[in-house]
């Protein structure tokens, strides 16, 4: 079988603020790969399917002396980050051909040879469920909201809950858990097709922050026990509307991912309303609740108890202009981008 | 017996930013009581012995409108706060004459009529202690030092604390309930003469942070695991200097007290560290820890296996300037007014 074509997304520059597509990112065709003879070495060769635009990959597209938990990207190489592909051929032990690979490090090229496993992992997808959701609600951002939500909510009937980013991947799973648990939700996102998805799934108060106040709301709705899914200076406000011991679950920032940092004003408010903030870094958390989450939540998302949305795209040269739009929050939905059918 | 004078601290007016002796409070001897003839109506005759001068007094000198855990002092009205005094006569069934009383709600005035023991308890102070102990390492604070350290802190051997107002009545608990758990204790206070008494209660790195860079101690001698007693802007310093999974127990925040508030400028952090911010109320925590507390810390605090200072003033007329020096933190330790010998 002839070489074809092997083309990646490789690490340009280091953005300013946000990524400019065919700088920061560059769409490079010149490699190609024979699948028949590429050499493993002990690796296993993986067909890449499905790629997640998460905005922490912003984080390591930073100055390589800047510490964070996960390292920067190298100017040249291939971006990688949240995916699922497909075993091609394998001289690993436990990875057979055909089974999925899903894990932090799925580079986004089309093929790749992965040495070992390392933090990958074989995942048996649902059959009532698309390889997509593997990187949406019921991978990485499911798996978040889950995990945070039983480590941290510490949640009780009739307490109220405010969800940002309600239409996203991990806001979606928050507000259906939450009125699971028997509160009353208020959620906010940036467009009336948001707000009409929360509602859709629960949400009691649902609206638009941008061209609601944000404060107004929690003020009339409020006060509230619980925020989840921290973004930006919607802090100040959530805190402000803030109950005795209320509880934050900062699960992201994009504000500061862009910008450098995201300022709280009022942080005195803290010590004084006695409140609880956790940051929620998954990978802390999946060991305790990795099983317990496969178990429950792909079920529920196949049989629609639990809903989800997911903005798709096609083809890896769109990787991208996408990760510029989840940055600038103009997505519909939760990014993924499909590199190629099975 | 004639009626002898009931001197008074009566809250003056709402202050701008620090509070002004004498416009902010007001000592006030206008008023007189007859010890033996005043009616008691079922309640208790109080002589007050003692009055703990607390930062948080600063947020009750508020305007009415402003809610907090706490309700605003009352414009021509005494102040009242953490105090102990004694019991002269009393028609409350539990409450004998002679038995100190304790609480939140002792006012500042020489003889008080309480109707009700309410929030008030009776202490049974430890032979070996002077009764100004039981507002300070015995009390309020030395209890928030040792909740907030068994609930959060969280803490094991060899990893690093920093404590703020490591020479104030919580730093100078927690630093010693630190070392005991085995912990490296990074110590600041604003003058050699703390930095001294610091390191003579075990903290293994104990600096001015008027003359020294807080930093720069931090990234020498970190990253810290603990970050316990938040004032001010250095909450953006600690975390700046916190390792993964850090916590920050928030006991105080002396500067949002004045300016109204206090910023934190790299909250994005707290994610990307996965950090836990605890916000201390020791209301909250007192039911929990009350009991263990008074066992344990006043015997260790008697025979010297635990170390306090404090920073006594005589009479009731001194507590306007005595509470101004609190704020402007220029007092050698915690600030204790004696109203009364017994």
């Amino acid at each position: 079988m002839a070489p074809i074509q092997n083309a990646r997304v490789l690490f340009g520059s280091i953005p300013e603020t946000f990524p400019i597509p065919g700088e920061t990112t560059l769409y490079d065709t010149s490699q190609t790969i024979d699948l028949e003879t590429e050499p493993l070495n002990g690796g296993f060769l993986v067909k890449t399917l499905v790629l997640s635009l998460d905005p922490f990959l912003r984080m390591r597209m930073r100055d390589p002396s800047v510490k964070s938990y996960l390292p920067p990207f190298k100017i040249g190489a291939p971006l990688d980050g949240y995916g699922v592909g497909i075993v091609l051929r394998s001289e690993t032990a436990g990875v057979q051909v055909g089974k999925y690979v899903y894990g932090l490090t799925i580079l986004h090229q089309e093929y790749t040879v992965y040495p070992e496993l390392g933090t990958l992992q074989i995942i048996e997808p649902h059959p009532g469920l698309s390889l997509t959701a593997y990187v949406t609600a019921a991978g990485m951002p499911g798996q978040t909201a889950y995990a945070a939500w039983k480590e941290y909510s510490d949640a009780k009937p009739g307490e109220v809950a405010f969800v940002t980013s309600g239409a996203g991947a991990v806001g979606t799973i928050v507000i259906q858990l939450a009125k699971q648990a028997g509160l009353k939700v208020i959620a906010s996102a940036g467009s009336e097709e948001k707000v009409k998805f929360m509602q859709s799934i629960g949400a009691d108060v649902a609206f638009n922050y941008k061209n609601t106040d944000t404060g107004a709301v929690l003020e009339k709705e409020g006060p509230i026990d619980m925020y989840d899914n921290v973004g930006g200076d919607i802090v100040d406000v959530a805190i402000e509307a803030s109950a005795h011991k209320a509880r934050i679950l900062a699960c992201g920032s994009i504000a500061g991912l862009n910008t450098g940092h995201a300022g709280v004003k009022n942080f005195h408010q803290i010590v004084r309303k006695a409140l609880r903030v956790h940051g929620i870094l998954i990978l802390d958390l999946l060991p305790k609740y990795q099983a317990d989450f496969y178990a429950t939540i792909p079920p529920k998302l196949a049989s629609g108890e639990l809903k989800y949305t997911e903005d798709v795209s096609k083809g890896l040269s769109t990787v991208g202009d996408v990760f510029l739009a989840v940055l600038k929050g103009t997505k519909k939905a939760k990014a993924v981008v499909v590199v190629a059918d099975e």
